[in-house]
């Protein structure tokens, strides 16, 4: 059996596993960041904590077969071009930490890994191709081809959440009008749901979710479960905005899976179903025999340990 | 030097030529399709063609070294699955044409080779990635990435004239609204012609076309150019939609290149200035250190030869 280290680098916590060759992590923890600071601190800190964790896996550091490690932000070549939560701007991270850990290393951006542990590990598994969907407090996304991260030219690929949807619509955090994200990440839900609380009084989304101040993304689910027409118009809007990012992406691509992640994917079929039907209903993926399959992501607060992980074994296994 | 043959399928006409390293065409010819017949009469054909094109360019049958085909419809894994201007389904297209030929062979969608073709000998030549959108009755298209076709995994990836652009807006030949078609093909430039011509008596546009019967895409162009007001505004409302789709290819891929192609490409400059600053004023793309090339195709009739010869071609060097 091989052994490689993942490591998911935030802007508040770095955490590191070891890995195997099926993909489980054998043992793991995690150390502050620190940022912002030089990456040879932060990749002698690394080091550090690889080698800690490799004592608890009982996997000798030396027999480490590679690091790969993923972090926000714009990477290329293994170059952090730029990732503003870290303060790296054109920092060569492979390199200062192949030369620091002695192992290979891979550095790759945290959605793409997020996207390649699906691919390796989770709703992607056994299939060739995947575009993940990460819902949060924005969108993002990940696209694997044939097994590799495509990630464009310029490390820039896969900004699934800044996919115009709504030409002249919303105004998106990026300057443009009606980028998906505007309405199908967590933060739009959650000022849709709002939005309906304050047109309705007697919504049970006021009980569901104990006051306008206390919304999160499950309530409109929960409450549109618990038979609430209100919450279901939130929902059912949210859902045909997002029918709209993914029949694109499949009108692209035809990935053999669209993976949905973050936390909102936890909801499941009641997500899932709606959209994939919604999807299906699209004049041109109607009209094909052979669908890409529409599913929720499996891994979550791993993927990015898993998947970094997975980028180095993928590159190591040709 | 080695030689290849590329071969152009059309629903009415048959194109193909010796092909050499340089993707300089030496010789071509064509023939009748003959459509709907079987695929062993057609191959029969397509190899008597080929003898034919090899004495024309003094190149040897027995030295080429494979041929690639490109023809419309839907194909994976050297499998015609669906091609309705040829009445084929589920024909094994490569197969049938490596034993009719003796040569080793490949088969792509038309609109692939024509993404490839501009990969290898024009506007993405010396580039790695390169997404071609094909303004013509429709909108098609085609993806290179690294080289290599990205199909889908069903081969029905690149539908690019059918991403949704305005939910809700024109109702598209697939059933679909708002498809980028609907806005962008020739065929709805045509349109807008057309109606900004009785909407506006006394448009340049008239005189132009020489009547609403005679109205090519070409007319609003150069009506345009002309200085008419009302024209301008018709280009201007394709360019702005055309900007969307363009810049939703690249928010998702990120191509070294974006290349425009079909009849209305030849407008160069008039069409690609204009296109390139809406996509740029894109608020992720504004943002970008690194961006995408957009770029007028540059091979026209010769693109399906061309491109299917570079098929065979570059699987044959790796």
């Amino acid at each position: 059996m091989k052994y490689y280290i993942g490591v998911d680098i935030g802007g508040t916590n770095i955490a590191a596993g070891v890995v195997d060759e099926t993909y489980t992590i054998l043992a793991s923890d995690s150390i502050p960041t620190k940022a912002p600071r030089s990456a040879e601190e932060i990749c002698d800190d690394i080091v550090a904590l690889c080698k800690n964790i490799c004592q608890k896996a009982e996997v000798p550091y030396d027999g480490i077969c590679g690091i790969g490690a993923a972090c926000p932000g714009l990477i290329k070549d293994g170059v952090v071009t730029f990732a503003s939560n870290l303060g790296f701007e054109n920092v060569p991270f492979k390199s200062i930490l192949e030369s620091k850990s002695g192992k290979r290393c891979e550095v790759c951006n945290d959605a793409n890994a997020a996207a390649l542990a699906e691919y390796a590990a989770g709703a992607g598994k056994k299939y060739h191709s995947l575009v993940a969907v990460t819902i949060g407090t924005g969108v993002g996304g990940g696209i694997v081809l044939n097994g590799r991260i495509w990630e464009g030219f310029n490390g820039a690929g896969a900004e699934i959440g800044h996919l115009v949807t709504v030409p002249g619509g919303r105004l998106c955090s990026c300057g443009n009008r009606g980028c998906l994200e505007a309405y199908c990440s967590a933060t739009a839900l959650i000022n849709d749901t709002k939005e309906a609380m304050i047109n309705n009084p007697n919504s049970k989304l006021w009980e569901v979710s104990g006051g306008i101040d206390h919304v999160t993304g499950k309530h409109a689910f929960d409450a549109a479960d618990q038979g609430d027409v209100i919450a279901q118009n939130v929902i059912k809007r949210f859902i045909k905005y997002l029918s709209i990012g993914v029949a694109n992406i499949i009108t692209l691509l035809q990935p053999e899976v669209v993976c949905i992640g973050g936390g909102m994917s936890k909801e499941g079929d009641t997500l899932i179903v709606p959209l994939d039907k919604l999807v299906a209903d699209n004049g041109v993926i109607k009209s094909l025999a052979s669908k890409p399959k529409i599913k929720a992501a499996r891994l979550f607060n791993d993927a990015g340990i898993v998947g970094a992980a997975a980028d180095i074994m993928l590159d190591d296994l040709g």
